[in-house]
């Protein structure tokens, strides 16, 4: 049995990512792919626990940077081993929304933690598998923050100011740069149908990969 | 202003480790220590959140041995940062309730982690904050199981087997050989006054610098 792809959305707040990601989802099953969605932080029940808790403070008391990081690869860690690799293994594709590239995006550019640090948590806990392609959803700041501005409520994250997410972008766009056979960045301005599109476009390839075994 | 003495208990499950660290408060409070009793996980809001998930399972899913020590740490950043490190620098005693040592004992010992991956760890959350003094409460273990069983419920860590707390036992006997001047090893058996008085007659020495100062 062939093992299935693991493919991760990723992009700033207001781009579009989750939307994109099912709509991905729907559009892999039409040709005939057995696909699962997941998230992270998130993802089990575990790690969905985890992922209420960063959504939030407590009693007035903050997350700091550090412990942050350390629940996001805690909650990775349970979410590879329990969700993602036991699909891959069974032939099923994985369309994930965020994973290591937003941890160094956010807690490494936004947070300005060490991406050394980081380097080393993920050495740990996912050494041996990483994505198989990476969709970057990148769109100008503004457009992204106007767009947030239209939901109603808003997490941990989203309440953080325009130069935490102009430090966020640069990293996703460092990363595409050391990473280029595996990230790809996609134009998310437009309509969902066109952003659709292009993200097809990026898997055909990999449809074609599949044909061929 | 002098700093706090940062002192902490270690100890397999039914050793009287809780009962021992207040009897200790209420011991330094009558010798006119300010002094606050804490433990880990736990601690902070945040950290007892981590805590009230680390005891448990989540619709069948336990936590993998790296989770759970992320997960440690995590705890233990927010309770160092928020709590401890304040009540220190106001000349404050903290009395702790398990620490890094259980780390070692417990995901190392007990659940068979690396110790350089904990060693990484501690060296990131606190590489410049040891406690000052730490009481190994040690008893065989055929005698905290006895206790262990007189007790109505049990969590994830009371529920592991015997050979589980003979590792965590050998850890601790393997760092107090380490650390001979921070860790004194105490004998637990006996009654509750007995234990107390062998606690109260290893901390006269600080009580002693207390006064010189």
């Amino acid at each position: 049995m062939c093992k299935g792809k693991f493919i991760t959305l990723e992009g700033a707040e207001g781009v579009g990512k989750s939307t994109q990601a099912q709509s991905l989802c729907a559009w892999l099953q039409a040709q005939g792919i057995e696909v699962i969605y997941t998230r992270e932080p998130g993802g089990t029940p575990c790690a969905e626990r985890l992922r209420a808790l960063l959504l939030s403070q407590h009693e007035g008391e903050d997350w700091l940077p550090l412990s942050e990081l350390l629940l996001m690869f805690s909650a990775r860690h349970q979410h590879l081993e329990h969700k993602i690799i036991p699909a891959l293994k069974q032939g099923t594709w994985v369309v994930c929304d965020r994973f290591t590239d937003a941890t160094y995006a956010y807690q490494g550019g936004g947070r300005g933690l060490d991406q050394a640090v980081i380097k080393q948590l993920e050495t740990w806990v996912h050494a041996h598998q990483q994505p198989d392609l990476t969709l970057w959803l990148d769109l100008a700041p503004e457009i992204a923050h106007q767009r947030l501005q239209t939901r109603g409520t808003s997490d941990r994250f989203e309440r953080q100011d325009q130069t935490f997410f102009a430090r966020v972008r640069a990293i996703y766009a460092q990363r595409a740069e050391m990473f280029p056979e595996r990230i790809h960045r996609i134009a998310a301005q437009g309509t969902q149908a066109e952003v659709a599109a292009r993200i097809q476009a990026c898997l055909r390839p990999y449809l074609l990969d599949e044909e061929a075994i």
